[in-house]
């Protein structure tokens, strides 16, 4: 394995990669799934690359940016036995001054997250667009995790004519259902056991479609009530909404159908997601 | 020569295309300008795509769009002897429902062109950020007699790590100076005539920069003077500004400096620019 820290010498070794290439962004302070991306990448293609790169756009101004967790020793040595390359640039070689462009995916990315975090899918699908340029790979992997996310890097690659594929892998969770995320290391041992209530309420909600409830409103009622259960849990949102588009469906359910929401333990904002089918 | 009128046609001819590559995006009704930026493709690369899309989403609502001059059969009989391929995409191949993803060059793309044309830039990097994707070029070719334009396209690439070099080739101009354009041809022979004061103007910018005048002020009020003898012209705006950042300077200039206006002659909105070196 062999790290690259410049986008030159990342477009000298992409020359000599061989095909296909699997790529997967991150931001580092990896857990089991990231390992799940990479390894998927691994099976899938000839040459990974794994990007390691805490992207300062994407995070608002009162954000976790400073914050947030970083370990690169500990990643570098979790991505060696599966990783060919590890592309971790330097924030100004990325954003040298007077960068100024920007990819705007539009409506999708003003709902959910984007509604909550402005700016923040800009910051992604600008940086994610440098990305693939920089690295050019066959596919790239995205986890489930951050439903919205991927939606919004698969819009972007098709509504682009980008030449790759975007893989979309499922959420990878702890033995008691919390979606893996670098964030759950803020939190302290009573609201680690309170940010159970995250899956708890979509296993609910996936609960009831499967026992034939349509309605939205119905499952929205009773996701609620379980959350506010939890005294630590703060609701940020609870959505339930057409897995393309990301509109909020008010009545009967039409899958597949995103279950999302957000909740707030603490300081720590968390997110998790299920798909009706 | 071959017509390719796909995307996936595109991609599958782009994978046999000898390296490297020339790319020339164009709306058509080619003049001499397009030309000698295909003949340069031609000289400097293996393989030469030439592209002919008139491109909705850079027109504002009420431009030219329906009425920009198309002319496919004689743009193909001029291309036949220096292209290898012509890309000619239906609109709705490059744009199907639901695409909604903008690329945004952020403050050069507001000034000159962009104030007087809210979205033009907007629609242009878009395009050609799809275009760049689809035909992945060595090399593209851009007339600097768009000047804004090719600055746009340039800091798009260089922001975005695009792997491609944004070539910038010199203004083709009639033996009377008016600089070749598409749109010339909506002049009358009356207005034909008025349109020289356009090269008539940044020609004596040019010669009053050669003779040490330095102040912007200056410069610019006798530019705007001779303008005003031309009845038929009516100025939209006469600038002199840097030529990286496109800001106005209004005392000492420093070169390089892109010295640009827009002429309305009748309904025929006409620009050109020279540089201050």
């Amino acid at each position: 394995m062999k790290v690259v820290e410049t986008i030159a010498e990342m477009r000298q070794v992409r020359k000599e990669l061989e095909e296909p290439v699997g790529f997967v962004p991150t931001m580092g302070f990896l857990h089991e799934g990231h390992l799940s991306l990479v390894r998927q990448a691994r099976a899938e293609n000839a040459s990974v690359v794994v990007s390691i790169f805490v992207n300062p756009t994407q995070f608002g101004p009162r954000e976790d940016f400073k914050n947030y967790p970083r370990d690169t020793k500990r990643d570098l040595a979790v991505l060696e036995p599966i990783t060919d390359f590890v592309f971790m640039p330097a924030t100004d070689g990325m954003y040298p001054e007077n960068c100024d462009t920007r990819v705007e995916v539009g409506a999708i990315t003003e709902r959910l997250e984007g509604a909550a975090r402005p700016g923040h899918f800009r910051g992604v699908s600008t940086v994610v667009a440098k990305l693939f340029n920089i690295v050019q790979p066959t596919r790239a992997y995205f986890g489930q995790k951050d439903a919205q996310q991927l939606l919004v890097i698969k819009k972007m690659a098709a509504d682009l004519d980008m030449d790759l594929e975007v893989v979309a892998c499922p959420t990878v969770r702890e033995p008691d259902g919390l979606a893996m995320s670098s964030r759950n290391t803020y939190l302290n041992d009573r609201q680690r056991q309170a940010a159970t209530v995250l899956y708890r309420t979509l296993a609910l909600a996936q609960e009831r479609w499967s026992q034939g409830e349509k309605d939205a409103g119905a499952i929205r009622r009773e996701m609620t009530e379980l959350i506010k259960k939890e005294p630590l849990a703060d609701i940020k949102y609870i959505s339930i909404a057409d897995a393309g588009t990301l509109k909020e469906v008010f009545h009967r359910i039409k899958p597949p159908a995103l279950v999302s929401l957000a909740v707030k333990i603490g300081k720590t904002r968390l997110i998790d997601n299920v798909v009706l089918e």
